[in-house]
């Protein structure tokens, strides 16, 4: 059913998987076009229950409760990527999922991540399978150090990681990982991360956003500045792998690329790390700098509608409040060009995602 | 209780009396900010429920209901300044009510609207009070023709008015406003109609938005236009109008003036119409070209945060969708620079405000 031809008209009902932040700001952009939101996540203090017409709480691998979510709603989509394939199948069979299974599936994988990339002639870190432990020093002999070993799945946020430098006893790097399927990927010296979010809507156009600058702070996202300090060639080099990358996948929604501009003896060049088939963190300054953020432009995309403006009226800089961080609100409240957005978590605990800041100045006039 | 110096923390609640869509955009804005909303409504199909943490279904006049609801809050507000005397002192005793019960008398009674005016030697159209029948010629001829007989409480959008024109019989116009105690006043000749949206805070610190200009149809706003085709002099003089109203009732959160720009014997001056004690239709444009909307100005100050930078980065052009002209919005959501704004509201009854839409372009860098 996920190329069912319908709008998604006003008065609708989207479901969204996941009631985190990303959920909590779907949700209120779908209500600005008078869309209703019905949450569905196992936690019940989930941060997107307080802005959802409906909620259901359930785990994820309930059948009952799945069915029950997918009577209620006219397309489900998803906050996280980490959705188990057998839920997604079984809301796919019957509702209109985006983005489809293709994207879930390949985003859930670094391993097929990869191997997307080198079919679309895309470049990426050296890397190289582990499914085992012995399958360590083959692999290393083809990264060489320091080299990250990353697990396939169920990674975020610099979780299921571990490098190995020289010296190192890769086996121990193995343990740290939880001797899951992983691959080792060589450490890349870059000059900047920046990243793309773009919007590829069921008809197959796509608007991105301006490439963004990211700085990462503990394998946590800090900040995100637009523009970015790269050359306007990069830039549209950029912006054209993300395309092709969407256009691979069949991509209906926000899809985020994330890339290194890489330094080296093979010259400044931009390799892909990582992809997530959903609104990003890194999209945030959206809010603010846009006429159409990525939440409006992904619930847009997935309805069926015309693709927004994303055409950026400001410079910004998106600053993370991860854990007590968040404390500092009263003085961000009071920041002239600042605009502050709090998820509404009740406890900050360390490494947690509280909330984050867009500082904003005007562009000069075009 | 309405002066407790206490800030309204991220976490905290926000109770606002009135489902419709200004409350639906409050709570949107309260979500951003990390508040919950618990949202008061005798109709179940409110839009605001939608997007509310907690909601009450209840008449505005069940005290057990209205003493569970200011148990369950840290602060109540409103979407409109129809709240029943009785509803805002049993609110007020239990938990601070912004704005307060001196804006809220104000605001409900045109007579006392024009008394506060006049107090403050602020000009309005010439007026008389109409208690009775027979009030209505002596009114009249303080007032001369065409003039409009309007109901004291309870008008809004055009409803309550009655306008006499020369040859008209009153007593008809008595008769069609229901004979409930009513204001006559002169029809003002006016070159446009203007309204200043202003914040002020607990500490007394206001901050307005640019003038607006305002064109109704048939008594119901259409359009907002910013920037208003008014002389600096002019403006600044309305802003300085607006700041004296909000002081004398010693308001907390925004307050809207609505203004003619009125020409005659006496030259250009500007008469203030009426004033609201609450988010205003005629601010929406702020919502898609200020980083603060009216929406999140109105939250920080009866939470008692700091106030925001009202400042405007982009011009705009707000026309409300108005029963079947919502059926636009494919057209409207395809247009480039124009924001769709819909309440979910599922019946387009004529006169009923279904939506609105900002036409917004980036101003001239500075």
């Amino acid at each position: 059913m996920s190329d069912a031809p319908r709008v998604i008209a006003p008065g609708m009902v989207v479901g969204i998987l996941g009631g985190g932040q990303l959920g909590r700001m779907l949700a209120t952009a779908a209500a600005e076009l008078g869309l209703a939101c019905h949450v569905y996540c196992p936690d019940p203090r989930s941060p997107a229950f307080a802005v959802a017409a409906a909620r259901t709480i359930a785990p994820y691998d309930d059948p009952e409760a799945l069915a029950a979510f997918a009577a209620s709603v006219d397309v489900v989509t998803y906050e996280f990527e980490n959705v188990p394939v057998e839920t997604a199948e079984a809301l796919a069979a019957r509702v209109p999922l985006a983005p489809g299974a293709r994207s879930l599936a390949v985003a859930q994988d670094r391993l097929f991540e990869k191997e997307l990339m080198a079919g679309l002639g895309i470049a990426t870190a050296a890397h190289a399978e582990v499914s085992r432990q012995a399958d360590i020093y083959s692999a290393l002999a083809r990264t060489g150090r320091p080299a990250i070993l990353k697990t396939r799945r169920l990674g975020y946020d610099g979780k299921g990681q571990a490098t190995v430098r020289a010296g190192d006893d890769p086996v121990s790097a193995w343990r740290v990982i939880g001797e899951a399927p992983a691959i080792l990927e060589a450490l890349v010296s870059f000059e900047r991360e920046v990243s793309v979010i773009l919007a590829r809507g069921r008809d197959g156009e796509v608007r991105a956003f301006d490439v963004t600058e990211n700085v990462h702070d503990a394998g946590i996202l800090d900040t995100s500045t637009v523009p970015a300090r790269i050359e306007p060639e990069l830039a549209a080099e950029a912006l054209a792998i993300a395309t092709r990358i969407a256009e691979a996948l069949d991509h209906v929604g926000i899809l985020a690329v994330e890339m290194f501009l890489a330094t080296g003896h093979e010259g400044r060049r931009l390799l892909v790390n990582e992809i997530a088939p959903r609104v990003h963190n890194s999209g945030h300054w959206t809010q603010d700098a846009c006429l159409v953020s990525q939440f409006e432009q992904h619930i847009r995309a997935i309805c069926g509608w015309p693709l927004g403006d994303p055409s950026r009226h400001s410079d910004a800089v998106m600053v993370n409040l991860i854990g007590d961080a968040v404390a500092d609100w009263p003085a961000l409240a009071a920041e002239p060009g600042a605009r502050l957005h709090l998820y509404g978590k009740s406890e900050a605990r360390p490494g947690r995602k509280m909330g984050h800041v867009n500082r904003v100045r005007p562009r000069p006039g075009t």
